[in-house]
């Protein structure tokens, strides 16, 4: 007997889920006995061209027509955006029906109370989509490590920052003309804010802690920093300390409390995290059993999106078919996480100063850095100035410290009369 | 109600799934509802101290209790071996009992015939763990990349020789020492043939196919070739050229046909694979949606290969608590693989010659190159011999060409008078 689906949405995921079913429907029959039928696709205008000539007796402008279809057993949720979503979804949900989702502003905005409508309804919400695109995280938390407890998670979750970090690296160039040639290629939005202040990085954070450590964790509570302060410069004295900039994603357990954070961050040339480039994404997490394990691919576009979609659908139809409920450990109710409070966060950091060439400047910074416990581990100061009175980079490098301590050192350093511009701090991830 | 499992061996592997099981036995019942019960445990000496001390009252010197007992549903097989375990899998699963196993080399000798009674049987055979250790690698395949024609498959399938090969690299260092240092340290075993040889990655190559293109491939078919000849000075060319030396397991489609192979291999320093050090496995997958994925992690050792173990008997546990039979793309019948046939698989190639230092040398060899189509890319010659008559190493990267061309060249290279040594072939992997 056929499944019914419906999609909710017909853009670039939504034309690529459409194709793939099409292009695979033979195989899904005859391989895995799965008869998938599309019987309604809501849109916002009829009138629109779309890539796949697909039913165009099935599309409607109402989506509540698909949330409502009794012929329809699992819907997909490609349109995006959080509040109209959140109304279908959930509608779906209570309806008896599995939901398909791709939309990860959705699940960190109003998760809980969808992963509890699908647990109360016995329904699956798959959401493999969501976080990395192409590559099965979802999946590998849940069903592939779960010999494990996860340990630590760190991602390069956005592609757009990658892509920017890349080149600003490759080319030495700024972060302005990089984010410009960014959205000229495609990797970038028009409004790319919520890509490169970290936010999105943040929302699939917290979807991953969920997974990992059965936690509700806010992507609001997550300490957040985004990449349009580094420079060239950053750059240049990151590689010549040993390191690329990234901008991670990091989840630890740290005592009984979880540590999350997304900041732009200094990681070890040798570690496979520094070599992933351009749009790409990659996850390591660390199990108990399994230790460090390394997940990369292409976190966004059409098709590495659709794919993941398409595995969420077909795991759940086969589970349609033999009659059943939802895999796997329930997402819904979780405890809300014990967080490390921000300003108890510790990292090392690399500072870099812009401070007058004159004597006893050194001497003022450490004394600060001192006064707050924060011992320092390198201090690197290049060449002199010019110009008589002219400045010079100051960098150094410290050793673990508290954010809170941090924060107040670099206050008093930036308020120094020696220091002539805002103390740039990038965290450094220690392998 | 609980669910029973029979463990045959309780070596390395056995011990760690059985300290998973013992450790997780809250979570599994409290989070996925599922009560795992260890009724029976096949060992070959009953007076050997065990690792763990579980149940001791449940063991037995017959594997065939375990097998024939009807109130185990789940047997895990980790007694390795072909003969033995092959008849007792093969009755489990004749029995109705699902089958988990790390068997690599039972399942690529005579898996045909289990996933066969598998698929007659209604009952799930899981290996996860018989292909790069604590990896969900063959979910990946099997789930999470259901929507893409996998296109081809790059992996370096074996811990031992990847670890010989970077202290080779890491080091300057020729084979033989670099394999009597992996025994010293347990990276590999006292006889390390299947590994060093290329069977072992051959045999989860032959697996991976069976997965990614729905075809039998017959690990004896697989062109295979190990890296006890790889030398130091051939690291060094590779370095200077811009590559790292890696066994590779390669499958690819090739037109209507599957071309596998295993090989050292030279990869470019900026592939992925080029930064996998020490034990560590890792499989890259071209699909036709999510495009290069790649996969990382430890492929071996008592945790990881039992996380994987684990992660089947969770996934078959779900299943049998529900009723159902096992989930996915059944195994069995696949049709025998159309394989590119060895003589006509194409690569490029690093020639590494010991010649005379004398004129006409080359002229020679490039004929002979040209005698059977071979075209020349890149040609070094470093410094000249210090004593009279004496030899230099002539180094000659070719474009692709057919492996029978290759080898007929080589041999007639080989047999020049001016030649003094074997000549020394390394594929090159083109990114």
């Amino acid at each position: 007997m056929a499944i019914g689906i419906g999609l909710i949405g017909m853009g670039v995921v939504g034309g690529g889920v459409a194709r793939i079913l099409r292009d695979r429907e033979r195989e899904f029959k005859d391989v895995r006995g799965l008869d998938l039928d599309i019987r309604k696709v809501a849109v916002r205008d009829l009138s629109k061209p779309r890539a796949i000539d697909l039913f165009p007796d099935r599309f409607t402008t109402n989506p509540m027509d698909v949330v409502a279809d009794p012929t329809i057993q699992i819907v997909v949720e490609v349109m995006g955006g959080v509040d109209a979503a959140y109304d279908l979804v959930l509608a779906a949900l209570q309806n008896g029906k599995d939901v398909v989702t791709a939309n990860k502003a959705l699940l960190a905005e109003r998760g809980d109370s969808l992963f509890e409508a699908a647990v109360q309804n016995n329904v699956g919400l798959g959401f493999e989509a969501s976080v990395c695109g192409g590559i099965p995280i979802i999946q590998t938390l849940s069903q592939g490590l779960v010999a494990n407890d996860i340990q630590s998670l760190y991602g390069i979750l956005n592609g757009t920052t990658n892509y920017i970090l890349t080149r600003m690296t490759e080319a030495g160039a700024d972060f302005d003309p990089m984010l410009k040639e960014a959205q000229d290629k495609g990797f970038a939005e028009a409004d790319p804010t919520m890509d490169i202040d970290g936010t999105d990085a943040a929302q699939k954070l917290a979807l991953l802690c969920r997974l990992a450590f059965r936690q509700r964790v806010s992507s609001g509570d997550i300490l957040k920093e985004g990449i349009s302060h580094i420079t060239a410069l950053d750059i240049d004295f990151a590689r010549e300390l040993g390191y690329t900039i990234k901008l991670l994603g990091i989840a630890r357990v740290v005592g009984n409390r979880i540590e999350a954070r997304v900041h732009p961050a200094f990681v070890p040339h040798h570690a496979l995290l520094a070599d992933i480039r351009n749009e790409f994404n990659a996850v390591e997490i660390v199990g108990s059993a399994v230790d460090a394990q390394v997940f990369y691919g292409k976190g966004a576009g059409e098709l590495p999106t659709a794919s993941a979609v398409v595995a969420d659908l077909i795991a759940i139809a086969e589970r349609r078919k033999a009659g059943l409920g939802p895999a796997g450990a329930p997402l819904a109710p979780l405890p809300e996480a014990d967080l490390v409070p921000i300003g108890d966060i510790q990292t090392g950091s690399y500072c870099r100063l812009t401070v007058y060439d004159k004597p006893g400047v050194l001497a003022q910074v450490a004394a600060l850095f001192a006064g707050e416990n924060i011992s320092i581990e390198t201090v690197i100061q290049h060449g002199r100035s010019e110009t008589e009175g002219g400045t010079v980079p100051l960098i150094m490098i410290t050793h673990d410290a508290p954010e809170a301590a941090m924060q107040r050192a670099i206050t008093r350093i930036g308020n120094l009369s020696a220091v002539t511009e805002k103390p740039q701090i990038i965290r450094i991830l220690h392998p």
